[in-house]
């Protein structure tokens, strides 16, 4: 979506998101090919709307306090292919496609790699 | 896993989770089968052991105050198959067995089911 088409119109969708007190919003990234989920991290309304204008995955840096290009610095961009919101409009979630096969700080596929071990009794 | 075998040595992980202010750590729940992200909601310490010690996803409803478990009053409970936490330790990912195929309590499968458009430029 070019920044021509994000009309006030069609963004009223965002007003409508239930940010948090922070004015954040979690938002989930998974892989669209296979369906990995790939990390969890928050966006506001400026990240929101860099990521549909620019098409790759805008966060907010809570760390560094900032807008965060994810991939922007190592490459490892996250192209958008699907942009969805939950039913209570508090949890986004973007199926990308992810650049260099690594989302993790740590250089590995998925941040979510701390197996706890399950005994269902 | 039984209440016999969450000792105290083997739960050391969970006092390195980030729970936010409130106690809460955000939690994914996906389709075990093909990958589909059906919700995302919080635990607290208590929802996450009553989630290992039963095999079932149970939760902090931050709207009504109290434990949750996901399914009790309509049948459609989450069997944790996989329970892992990220790179951060601020988010837990469950990969469960979601009987009646339903998570949302509007009756879809998963609560993701607005789609924004876009239209990478």
């Amino acid at each position: 979506m070019n920044s021509n088409t994000l009309t006030n119109e069609n963004l009223l969708w965002i007003e409508g998101l239930k940010f948090n007190a922070r004015g954040l919003i979690a938002a989930i990234a998974q892989d669209e090919r296979d369906g990995t989920v790939l990390m969890m991290a928050w966006m506001n309304r400026e990240s929101i709307l860099r990521t549909l204008e620019t098409g790759e995955a805008h966060y907010w840096s809570r760390s560094r306090a900032e807008l965060w290009h994810k991939g922007a610095t190592s490459g490892n961009v996250q192209k958008v292919k699907q942009f969805l919101y939950d039913c209570d409009r508090d949890t986004i979630l973007i199926k990308v496609e992810q650049v260099g096969n690594v989302a993790c700080h740590t250089g590995a596929r998925s941040c979510f790699f701390n197996l706890v071990s399950i005994d269902p009794g």
